[in-house]
Protein backbone atom coordinates (compact mmCIF):
# COMPACT_ATOMS: atom_id res chain seq x y z
CA UNK A 1 0.00 0.00 0.00
CA UNK A 2 2.62 2.62 1.11
CA UNK A 3 4.85 1.56 -2.22
CA UNK A 4 1.70 1.88 -4.33
CA UNK A 5 1.25 6.00 -3.25
CA UNK A 6 4.94 5.75 -3.12
CA UNK A 7 4.85 4.28 -7.05
CA UNK A 8 2.14 7.32 -8.00
CA UNK A 9 3.65 10.63 -6.18
CA UNK A 10 6.70 9.71 -8.76
CA UNK A 11 4.59 8.67 -11.36
CA UNK A 12 2.73 12.19 -11.28
CA UNK A 13 6.10 13.86 -10.80
CA UNK A 14 7.59 12.07 -13.88
CA UNK A 15 4.60 13.37 -15.57
CA UNK A 16 5.30 17.62 -14.83
CA UNK A 17 9.24 16.73 -15.47
CA UNK A 18 8.46 16.00 -19.07
CA UNK A 19 6.25 19.44 -19.27
CA UNK A 20 9.04 20.79 -17.69
CA UNK A 21 11.55 19.15 -20.61
CA UNK A 22 9.44 20.44 -23.58
CA UNK A 23 9.44 24.29 -22.02
CA UNK A 24 13.68 23.82 -22.01
CA UNK A 25 13.67 22.16 -25.20
CA UNK A 26 11.39 25.33 -26.17
CA UNK A 27 13.95 27.63 -24.71
CA UNK A 28 16.82 25.46 -25.80
CA UNK A 29 18.37 26.12 -22.53
CA UNK A 30 20.62 23.43 -20.95
CA UNK A 31 19.58 21.90 -17.52
CA UNK A 32 21.77 20.85 -14.59
CA UNK A 33 20.33 19.36 -11.18
CA UNK A 34 22.83 20.12 -9.06
CA UNK A 35 22.70 17.60 -5.39
CA UNK A 36 24.53 16.86 -2.69
CA UNK A 37 24.47 16.70 1.19
CA UNK A 38 24.25 19.65 3.27
CA UNK A 39 27.02 21.93 3.56
CA UNK A 40 28.90 20.55 0.74
CA UNK A 41 28.99 23.42 -1.37
CA UNK A 42 26.75 23.74 -3.99
CA UNK A 43 26.16 27.49 -3.91
CA UNK A 44 29.94 27.72 -3.71
CA UNK A 45 30.33 25.47 -6.80
CA UNK A 46 27.95 28.18 -8.58
CA UNK A 47 29.64 30.85 -7.59
CA UNK A 48 32.80 29.58 -9.03
CA UNK A 49 30.90 28.99 -12.16
CA UNK A 50 29.61 32.27 -12.55
CA UNK A 51 32.37 33.92 -12.19
CA UNK A 52 34.15 31.94 -14.98
CA UNK A 53 34.80 32.75 -18.39
CA UNK A 54 32.17 30.06 -20.11
CA UNK A 55 30.37 32.35 -22.26
CA UNK A 56 27.15 30.74 -21.60
CA UNK A 57 24.10 32.67 -19.84
CA UNK A 58 23.29 31.32 -16.91
CA UNK A 59 20.12 31.36 -14.46
CA UNK A 60 19.63 29.87 -11.54
CA UNK A 61 16.79 28.12 -9.07
CA UNK A 62 17.90 27.70 -5.19
CA UNK A 63 15.80 25.17 -3.40
CA UNK A 64 15.93 25.48 0.24
CA UNK A 65 13.46 24.61 3.03
CA UNK A 66 13.82 27.78 4.55
CA UNK A 67 15.20 30.82 3.77
CA UNK A 68 16.76 32.81 1.17
CA UNK A 69 20.98 33.23 1.89
CA UNK A 70 21.90 31.72 -1.39
CA UNK A 71 19.39 32.95 -3.82
CA UNK A 72 20.78 36.59 -2.47
CA UNK A 73 24.88 34.94 -3.14
CA UNK A 74 24.13 34.09 -6.56
CA UNK A 75 22.15 37.54 -6.87
CA UNK A 76 25.12 39.29 -6.24
CA UNK A 77 26.87 37.90 -9.26
CA UNK A 78 24.55 39.63 -11.68
CA UNK A 79 22.87 36.16 -12.71
CA UNK A 80 18.87 35.52 -12.63
CA UNK A 81 17.76 33.48 -9.75
CA UNK A 82 14.69 31.98 -8.03
CA UNK A 83 14.41 31.01 -4.45
CA UNK A 84 12.12 28.13 -3.76
CA UNK A 85 11.45 27.50 -0.21
CA UNK A 86 9.98 23.95 0.09
CA UNK A 87 8.70 24.32 3.82
CA UNK A 88 9.84 21.47 4.83
CA UNK A 89 9.98 18.81 2.06
CA UNK A 90 13.33 17.29 1.53
CA UNK A 91 13.95 17.68 -1.82
CA UNK A 92 12.86 19.57 -4.96
CA UNK A 93 10.07 17.88 -7.29
CA UNK A 94 8.96 19.04 -10.70
CA UNK A 95 5.69 21.20 -9.97
CA UNK A 96 7.82 23.40 -7.57
CA UNK A 97 10.03 23.93 -10.82
CA UNK A 98 7.25 23.96 -12.67
CA UNK A 99 5.81 26.64 -11.05
CA UNK A 100 8.84 29.01 -10.96
CA UNK A 101 9.29 28.78 -14.53
CA UNK A 102 7.76 32.14 -15.33
CA UNK A 103 10.01 33.94 -13.22
CA UNK A 104 13.28 33.35 -15.27
CA UNK A 105 13.77 34.74 -18.50
CA UNK A 106 14.73 31.04 -19.81
CA UNK A 107 14.14 32.33 -23.36
CA UNK A 108 17.28 34.52 -22.95
CA UNK A 109 19.75 31.85 -20.90
CA UNK A 110 22.29 28.72 -22.40
CA UNK A 111 22.11 26.97 -18.93
CA UNK A 112 19.56 26.52 -16.04
CA UNK A 113 21.26 25.39 -12.85
CA UNK A 114 18.52 23.75 -9.67
CA UNK A 115 20.61 23.54 -7.08
CA UNK A 116 18.58 20.82 -4.83
CA UNK A 117 17.91 20.30 -0.99
CA UNK A 118 20.95 19.20 0.96
CA UNK A 119 20.20 15.77 1.27
CA UNK A 120 22.10 13.08 0.01
CA UNK A 121 19.17 10.54 -0.53
CA UNK A 122 15.97 11.50 -2.08
CA UNK A 123 16.71 14.36 -4.18
CA UNK A 124 18.02 11.88 -6.31
CA UNK A 125 14.74 10.28 -6.48
CA UNK A 126 12.68 13.05 -8.18
CA UNK A 127 13.21 13.73 -11.94
CA UNK A 128 12.58 17.48 -12.38
CA UNK A 129 13.28 17.89 -15.81
CA UNK A 130 16.46 18.23 -16.33
CA UNK A 131 19.44 17.21 -18.78
CA UNK A 132 21.71 15.91 -16.35
CA UNK A 133 22.37 15.39 -13.01
CA UNK A 134 25.66 16.81 -11.06
CA UNK A 135 26.78 15.71 -7.04
CA UNK A 136 29.31 17.29 -4.81
CA UNK A 137 30.65 15.63 -2.11
CA UNK A 138 32.61 16.69 0.43
CA UNK A 139 36.06 14.59 0.91
CA UNK A 140 35.26 15.69 4.54
CA UNK A 141 32.43 13.60 4.36
CA UNK A 142 34.50 10.76 4.28
CA UNK A 143 35.27 7.64 2.03
CA UNK A 144 32.27 5.49 3.04
CA UNK A 145 29.90 7.76 0.96
CA UNK A 146 29.36 6.11 -2.17
CA UNK A 147 28.30 2.54 -1.10
CA UNK A 148 26.82 3.97 1.72
CA UNK A 149 24.27 6.24 -0.75
CA UNK A 150 24.36 4.42 -3.75
CA UNK A 151 21.50 6.04 -5.97
CA UNK A 152 23.01 9.41 -6.45
CA UNK A 153 26.15 8.05 -7.51
CA UNK A 154 24.50 5.83 -10.12
CA UNK A 155 22.13 9.08 -11.29
CA UNK A 156 24.86 11.32 -11.47
CA UNK A 157 26.84 12.38 -14.44
CA UNK A 158 29.45 14.20 -12.60
CA UNK A 159 30.66 14.04 -9.39
CA UNK A 160 32.54 16.93 -7.71
CA UNK A 161 34.80 16.29 -4.70
CA UNK A 162 34.79 19.32 -3.26
CA UNK A 163 37.39 20.55 -0.29
CA UNK A 164 40.24 19.26 -1.51
CA UNK A 165 42.27 21.78 0.42
CA UNK A 166 41.05 19.92 3.59
CA UNK A 167 42.68 17.13 2.40
CA UNK A 168 46.04 16.79 4.16
CA UNK A 169 44.02 17.60 7.54
CA UNK A 170 41.78 14.30 7.33
CA UNK A 171 42.45 11.00 6.64
CA UNK A 172 39.90 10.61 3.71
CA UNK A 173 41.27 8.01 1.43
CA UNK A 174 39.94 9.88 -1.61
CA UNK A 175 41.05 7.16 -4.10
CA UNK A 176 38.21 4.82 -2.20
CA UNK A 177 36.16 7.38 -2.94
CA UNK A 178 36.95 7.63 -6.58
CA UNK A 179 37.00 3.72 -7.21
CA UNK A 180 33.68 2.93 -5.35
CA UNK A 181 31.65 5.94 -7.25
CA UNK A 182 33.13 4.37 -10.52
CA UNK A 183 31.93 0.52 -9.32
CA UNK A 184 28.51 2.06 -8.84
CA UNK A 185 28.55 4.36 -12.64
CA UNK A 186 31.76 3.12 -14.94
CA UNK A 187 30.28 6.64 -16.62
CA UNK A 188 30.77 9.03 -14.42
CA UNK A 189 33.05 12.26 -14.68
CA UNK A 190 35.08 12.94 -11.24
CA UNK A 191 36.00 16.21 -10.49
CA UNK A 192 38.42 17.25 -7.37
CA UNK A 193 37.87 21.06 -7.11
CA UNK A 194 38.34 23.52 -3.84
CA UNK A 195 35.76 26.01 -4.03
CA UNK A 196 37.87 27.96 -1.74
CA UNK A 197 41.00 27.95 -3.30
CA UNK A 198 39.69 27.74 -7.19
CA UNK A 199 41.89 24.87 -7.34
CA UNK A 200 39.99 22.17 -10.22
CA UNK A 201 37.32 24.56 -11.47
CA UNK A 202 38.83 24.88 -15.05
CA UNK A 203 38.25 20.99 -16.24
CA UNK A 204 34.68 21.36 -14.55
CA UNK A 205 33.72 24.48 -16.45
CA UNK A 206 34.93 23.43 -19.51
CA UNK A 207 33.61 19.86 -19.44
CA UNK A 208 30.16 21.68 -18.61
CA UNK A 209 30.36 24.28 -21.46
CA UNK A 210 31.36 21.03 -23.65
CA UNK A 211 27.90 19.49 -22.33
CA UNK A 212 25.78 22.73 -22.70
CA UNK A 213 26.60 23.45 -26.65
CA UNK A 214 25.99 20.00 -27.23
CA UNK A 215 22.71 19.91 -25.11
CA UNK B 1 -4.56 15.26 -0.10
CA UNK B 2 -0.85 14.61 -0.34
CA UNK B 3 -0.60 16.50 2.90
CA UNK B 4 -3.40 13.86 4.45
CA UNK B 5 -0.98 10.94 3.48
CA UNK B 6 1.58 12.35 5.35
CA UNK B 7 -0.04 13.32 8.69
CA UNK B 8 -1.57 9.29 8.52
CA UNK B 9 1.89 7.96 7.92
CA UNK B 10 3.10 10.16 10.68
CA UNK B 11 -0.16 9.12 12.92
CA UNK B 12 0.68 5.06 12.25
CA UNK B 13 4.70 5.59 13.05
CA UNK B 14 3.84 7.33 16.61
CA UNK B 15 1.41 4.72 17.88
CA UNK B 16 4.68 2.46 16.79
CA UNK B 17 7.01 4.80 18.69
CA UNK B 18 4.68 4.35 21.69
CA UNK B 19 5.04 1.15 22.19
CA UNK B 20 8.76 0.82 21.70
CA UNK B 21 8.99 3.57 24.27
CA UNK B 22 6.84 0.42 26.68
CA UNK B 23 9.43 -2.09 25.50
CA UNK B 24 12.07 0.61 26.52
CA UNK B 25 10.63 1.34 29.91
CA UNK B 26 10.15 -1.91 30.52
CA UNK B 27 13.71 -3.22 30.08
CA UNK B 28 14.99 0.10 31.89
CA UNK B 29 16.71 1.31 28.92
CA UNK B 30 17.31 5.24 27.90
CA UNK B 31 17.15 5.55 24.67
CA UNK B 32 18.79 8.42 22.35
CA UNK B 33 18.12 9.28 18.48
CA UNK B 34 21.07 10.33 17.10
CA UNK B 35 21.11 12.40 13.73
CA UNK B 36 23.19 14.66 11.12
CA UNK B 37 23.43 14.88 7.68
CA UNK B 38 26.15 11.92 6.01
CA UNK B 39 29.97 12.14 7.45
CA UNK B 40 28.96 14.56 10.28
CA UNK B 41 30.77 11.86 12.44
CA UNK B 42 27.72 9.78 14.00
CA UNK B 43 29.58 6.63 14.27
CA UNK B 44 33.01 8.28 15.26
CA UNK B 45 30.83 10.43 18.13
CA UNK B 46 29.83 6.55 19.11
CA UNK B 47 33.01 5.02 19.01
CA UNK B 48 34.82 7.63 21.37
CA UNK B 49 31.50 7.59 23.73
CA UNK B 50 31.74 3.73 23.79
CA UNK B 51 35.50 4.08 24.61
CA UNK B 52 35.10 6.37 27.28
CA UNK B 53 34.70 5.57 30.80
CA UNK B 54 31.13 6.13 31.35
CA UNK B 55 30.22 2.82 33.15
CA UNK B 56 26.91 2.61 31.04
CA UNK B 57 26.26 -0.51 29.54
CA UNK B 58 25.52 0.69 25.76
CA UNK B 59 23.83 -0.90 22.94
CA UNK B 60 23.13 0.58 19.06
CA UNK B 61 21.13 0.30 16.47
CA UNK B 62 22.95 0.97 13.19
CA UNK B 63 20.54 2.76 10.46
CA UNK B 64 21.62 3.46 6.79
CA UNK B 65 20.26 2.83 3.27
CA UNK B 66 22.71 0.16 2.43
CA UNK B 67 25.99 -1.91 4.01
CA UNK B 68 26.92 -2.61 7.32
CA UNK B 69 30.19 -0.85 7.79
CA UNK B 70 28.86 1.11 10.86
CA UNK B 71 28.01 -1.90 12.31
CA UNK B 72 31.36 -3.55 11.99
CA UNK B 73 32.87 -0.40 13.22
CA UNK B 74 31.09 -0.75 16.36
CA UNK B 75 30.79 -4.17 17.16
CA UNK B 76 34.88 -3.90 17.28
CA UNK B 77 34.17 -2.24 20.73
CA UNK B 78 32.34 -5.12 22.25
CA UNK B 79 28.91 -3.45 21.86
CA UNK B 80 25.63 -5.46 21.11
CA UNK B 81 24.88 -4.01 17.89
CA UNK B 82 22.13 -4.42 15.19
CA UNK B 83 22.43 -3.05 11.47
CA UNK B 84 19.25 -2.30 10.10
CA UNK B 85 19.33 -1.33 6.01
CA UNK B 86 16.73 0.77 4.39
CA UNK B 87 16.75 0.18 0.99
CA UNK B 88 16.77 3.49 0.08
CA UNK B 89 14.60 5.16 2.30
CA UNK B 90 15.98 8.54 3.61
CA UNK B 91 15.17 8.01 7.89
CA UNK B 92 14.31 5.20 9.90
CA UNK B 93 10.59 4.65 11.42
CA UNK B 94 9.16 3.16 14.55
CA UNK B 95 8.28 0.21 12.84
CA UNK B 96 12.57 -0.47 11.45
CA UNK B 97 13.33 0.01 15.42
CA UNK B 98 10.18 -2.28 16.50
CA UNK B 99 11.60 -5.31 14.34
CA UNK B 100 14.82 -5.12 15.25
CA UNK B 101 14.95 -4.87 18.98
CA UNK B 102 14.46 -8.50 19.89
CA UNK B 103 17.87 -9.23 18.16
CA UNK B 104 19.67 -6.59 21.57
CA UNK B 105 20.05 -7.25 24.95
CA UNK B 106 17.78 -4.92 25.55
CA UNK B 107 17.73 -5.88 29.28
CA UNK B 108 21.10 -5.58 29.92
CA UNK B 109 21.41 -2.21 28.30
CA UNK B 110 21.64 1.32 30.21
CA UNK B 111 21.64 3.17 27.03
CA UNK B 112 20.14 2.38 23.54
CA UNK B 113 21.81 4.64 20.46
CA UNK B 114 20.02 4.90 17.46
CA UNK B 115 22.11 6.29 14.62
CA UNK B 116 19.74 7.33 11.77
CA UNK B 117 20.26 7.65 8.11
CA UNK B 118 22.40 10.70 7.45
CA UNK B 119 19.85 13.45 6.52
CA UNK B 120 19.51 16.76 8.33
CA UNK B 121 16.14 16.51 7.42
CA UNK B 122 13.50 13.61 7.33
CA UNK B 123 14.74 11.70 10.53
CA UNK B 124 13.76 14.93 12.39
CA UNK B 125 10.18 14.33 11.51
CA UNK B 126 9.80 10.75 12.79
CA UNK B 127 9.88 9.46 16.54
CA UNK B 128 10.99 6.07 17.76
CA UNK B 129 10.37 6.07 21.02
CA UNK B 130 13.42 7.79 22.33
CA UNK B 131 14.05 9.40 24.94
CA UNK B 132 15.67 12.39 23.35
CA UNK B 133 17.17 13.48 19.73
CA UNK B 134 21.18 14.35 19.69
CA UNK B 135 22.37 16.04 16.67
CA UNK B 136 25.75 16.46 15.27
CA UNK B 137 26.73 19.11 12.79
CA UNK B 138 30.25 19.26 11.42
CA UNK B 139 31.49 22.25 11.53
CA UNK B 140 33.05 21.79 7.76
CA UNK B 141 29.08 21.89 6.76
CA UNK B 142 29.05 25.58 7.54
CA UNK B 143 27.25 28.57 9.70
CA UNK B 144 24.04 28.56 7.32
CA UNK B 145 22.94 25.89 8.37
CA UNK B 146 20.85 25.88 11.32
CA UNK B 147 18.58 28.86 9.45
CA UNK B 148 18.32 26.27 6.68
CA UNK B 149 17.46 23.24 8.14
CA UNK B 150 15.40 24.35 11.39
CA UNK B 151 13.36 21.21 12.11
CA UNK B 152 16.39 19.13 13.40
CA UNK B 153 18.29 22.16 15.86
CA UNK B 154 14.54 22.49 17.04
CA UNK B 155 14.10 18.73 17.67
CA UNK B 156 17.30 18.00 19.18
CA UNK B 157 18.24 17.92 22.97
CA UNK B 158 22.31 18.36 22.34
CA UNK B 159 24.16 20.08 19.06
CA UNK B 160 27.30 17.89 18.38
CA UNK B 161 30.14 20.37 16.53
CA UNK B 162 32.53 18.20 15.39
CA UNK B 163 35.84 18.54 13.38
CA UNK B 164 36.61 21.62 14.87
CA UNK B 165 40.17 20.50 14.61
CA UNK B 166 39.47 21.61 11.34
CA UNK B 167 38.32 25.01 12.32
CA UNK B 168 41.47 26.62 11.42
CA UNK B 169 41.34 25.86 7.97
CA UNK B 170 38.54 26.84 6.88
CA UNK B 171 36.26 30.40 6.86
CA UNK B 172 32.91 28.62 9.12
CA UNK B 173 31.82 31.56 12.06
CA UNK B 174 31.39 28.82 14.79
CA UNK B 175 29.40 31.91 16.96
CA UNK B 176 27.25 31.94 14.41
CA UNK B 177 25.92 28.40 14.34
CA UNK B 178 25.63 28.55 17.95
CA UNK B 179 23.85 31.85 18.13
CA UNK B 180 21.28 30.63 14.67
CA UNK B 181 21.02 27.23 16.99
CA UNK B 182 20.38 29.40 20.27
CA UNK B 183 17.82 31.25 18.67
CA UNK B 184 15.66 28.45 17.13
CA UNK B 185 15.99 26.33 20.05
CA UNK B 186 17.32 28.61 23.91
CA UNK B 187 17.11 24.67 25.57
CA UNK B 188 19.74 23.14 23.44
CA UNK B 189 23.22 21.68 24.79
CA UNK B 190 25.84 22.80 22.43
CA UNK B 191 29.07 20.87 22.50
CA UNK B 192 32.25 21.40 20.79
CA UNK B 193 34.33 18.14 19.94
CA UNK B 194 36.84 16.67 17.60
CA UNK B 195 36.22 12.85 17.19
CA UNK B 196 39.71 13.03 15.60
CA UNK B 197 41.68 14.13 18.26
CA UNK B 198 38.90 13.61 20.85
CA UNK B 199 38.73 17.17 21.89
CA UNK B 200 35.51 17.90 24.06
CA UNK B 201 34.64 13.83 24.35
CA UNK B 202 34.62 14.34 28.04
CA UNK B 203 32.23 16.88 28.60
CA UNK B 204 29.58 15.05 26.12
CA UNK B 205 29.64 11.86 27.79
CA UNK B 206 29.37 13.54 31.48
CA UNK B 207 26.49 15.17 30.03
CA UNK B 208 25.07 12.05 28.66
CA UNK B 209 25.41 10.30 31.87
CA UNK B 210 23.85 12.43 33.94
CA UNK B 211 20.82 12.21 31.39
CA UNK B 212 21.02 8.47 31.28
CA UNK B 213 20.75 7.79 34.73
CA UNK B 214 18.38 10.13 35.20
CA UNK B 215 16.19 8.59 32.81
Amino acid sequence: MKVRVVAKILEANDRIALENRKLFDRANVFVVNLMSAPGAGKTSLLEKTLAADTGLKIGVIEGDIAGSDDAERIEKLGAPVVQINTGGACHLDANMIYEVLGDLPLETLDLLFIENVGNLVCPAEFKVGEDLKVMLLSITEGHDKPLKYPLMFQESSALILNKTDLAPYTNVDMNKIKRDALSLNPAINIFEVSCRTGEGIGAWTAWLKAKARKG
